[in-house]
């Protein structure tokens, strides 16, 4: 088993990572406090893995909620149910939320415990790629708006977080492939030997070879963890973790959320970044290619949906969270390896790309 | 004008206490870091102050959500009304909200600033006695639920606190007699002098004097921000600030929110909380009496609602959130000017005063 540590100060946490750490009771007990325990999760992930979290609890009083499956769940309404879930069963301020799940169960826990009362503990236990390299570590908890993505939220950090990647065994390629989106991310972003590492490895990550997976992941942790520690509420840096989000948030919401999952619009999204950088002569065409072959290997669209045009990404960007002052901000790649962000992308320039 | 700060590292702010603060644009000014400011008020405080407060705000763009009045109104329906109307009207992370009301608009819009795009500014402007000595100092911030009061929320802190006691001239009687609820609740909990001082000011007080209003919510906010700066998030002393509460909750929740106003719950909530530290031996019955003087002199209730009876209390008071594994915990005085947190009351105690 490894450990990383996120250095928050007083809300400093670890995140463990190894192979069948759901049935290591041990681990849990540090970071609850009182005697009681609800655990959110979906209803494809509780078949799963529901007992064998239950197995460890028992020495706690356990309930949960079993939400639906799907980026659509990730809403108020169901914000709204867990909360009521809570308070219909006498939870206090003592009780733990166990997040049990991917992203969607990451993110909506993660908003009821920092709502709840507020704010009680709460322990990230991912069990999908994506939710395991990015989600679960960082404290960015939210829901959805049919207006925009995470438009709903709070920083609140978890008290620990358990990757287990022998979750990873019972998920479909399809999330396989859509959690690599986020890997090959922290690459393009800020860790050129790390994409170079990606390019080298395609085979022993397809085959979910365990060492490669822990090394991966423990790689994209470190990462994330650096920058939260440096930036927690994205006032700088952070935000160059949304590399890829802009485009990316802009498909999934007109597309529907779910039918583009998130790591495939984020991958599509980081080749539009690229394009744009080339546009802005910030990159080399060389390294759009680069980057569109490793994507690919692992099955990623790398081209915008074809029913998309400039009027509906423009729609979805204007309310990107990250704009200020009513312009634009985008995160491009300037090599394989560096990334800045900028505010004097135009709107020629992104027509050029859309 | 008068000026306390609350001590709280970065998340420092300012309370301006003074007559005609509405109309002085330079102190929002400062407090107010991008061009957009959306105001969120009611509609009985928006014929009254809504024109002022924008003519103030003249050299940004304004815009504003005003909801009904009441307490039934402080829910997750119109904290997802503000949210949709942010967004609708493209919003970004640099706006600023402004609460201008009573506590109802002053939580909702809070928890609404807490959440939108995980955090953005806000001032409180409290229009009410009660918003203006409790409140509005201190982050706070909540809706509630139908199981319980405030049971949905975040601590996070405004960036200014402007109180111009000229609002208090269009504010009900029963509404002012409701604000001194929590006037007096400063005296018992912690500053017998002050107790005493409005023993002596109760005529000054009611005839609206300036000097005596503006000396009287100057020391009720030094208190409160002296407990805050202490215990931002309710670890320990701040619980203090609830005498009164746990028992005022249940009768709110039970009465239906809104026909006990706050601070009526909460009058008659301390001297239920006096009668129990009497029947543990705590407290004097004298000082019940001065209590309840001090209180009926403002036209206070100082008992229970007829109709509700002992398993009444106990179905909203088992879901207090001080209360910690499982266990009731409960404010009581233990003279005018002091009181303690106690865990240790039996339901035979709670028989003896309900």
């Amino acid at each position: 088993m490894n450990v990383l540590q996120v250095e928050l100060g007083e809300r400093s946490y670890p995140i463990f990572i190894g192979s069948g750490l759901l049935n290591k009771p041990e681990l849990l007990d540090d970071y609850i406090r009182g005697q009681r325990v609800c655990i959110i999760t979906n209803d494809v992930v509780a078949p799963l893995y529901l007992e064998t979290l239950k197995h460890s609890l028992q020495h706690y009083q356990v309930d949960e909620v079993i939400l639906p499956d799907g980026e659509a769940e990730k809403s108020l309404k169901n914000f709204e149910k867990i909360m009521s879930h809570l308070l219909a069963n006498g939870h206090g301020r003592d009780t733990t939320l166990i997040a049990l799940g991917g992203g969607v169960i990451g993110d909506i826990t993660g908003f009821a415990a920092a709502c709840y009362q507020r704010g009680i503990d709460f322990i990230q236990i991912p069990t999908t790629i994506l939710s395991q390299v990015d989600s679960s570590v960082g404290g960015k908890t939210a829901v959805n708006h049919p207006f925009g993505k995470n438009m709903i939220g709070a920083f609140y950090q978890p008290k620990a977080v358990i990757i287990d990647i022998e979750s990873l065994k019972t998920l479909p390629d399809r999330e396989v492939a859509a959690g690599i989106a986020e890997v090959v991310k922290y690459g393009i972003l800020g860790k050129r030997d790390f994409f170079e590492w990606l390019e080298d490895k395609q085979d022993s990550i397809k085959r979910a070879d365990a060492a490669t997976l822990i090394e991966m992941i423990q790689t994209c942790c470190q990462c994330k963890a650096d920058i939260v520690a440096d930036d927690e509420t994205e006032a700088g840096i952070r935000a160059l973790l949304n590399l890829g989000h802009t485009f990316g948030h802009a498909i999934e919401a007109e597309q529907g959320y779910g039918n583009w999952l998130h790591g495939e619009a984020v991958a599509a999204g980081m080749v539009l970044a690229a394009r744009l950088a080339v546009v802005m002569n910030l990159l080399e065409v060389s390294d759009v290619r680069r980057i569109e072959a490793l994507l690919s290997s692992f099955d990623l669209p790398i081209t915008s949906p074809t029913d998309m045009n400039f009027d509906a990404y423009m729609k979805h960007m204007r309310r990107d969270k990250k704009n200020l002052a009513g312009k634009l901000r985008f995160i491009v790649p300037t090599s394989i390896g560096t990334s800045e962000i900028r505010d004097d992308v135009t709107e020629e320039m992104l027509q050029q790309v859309l």
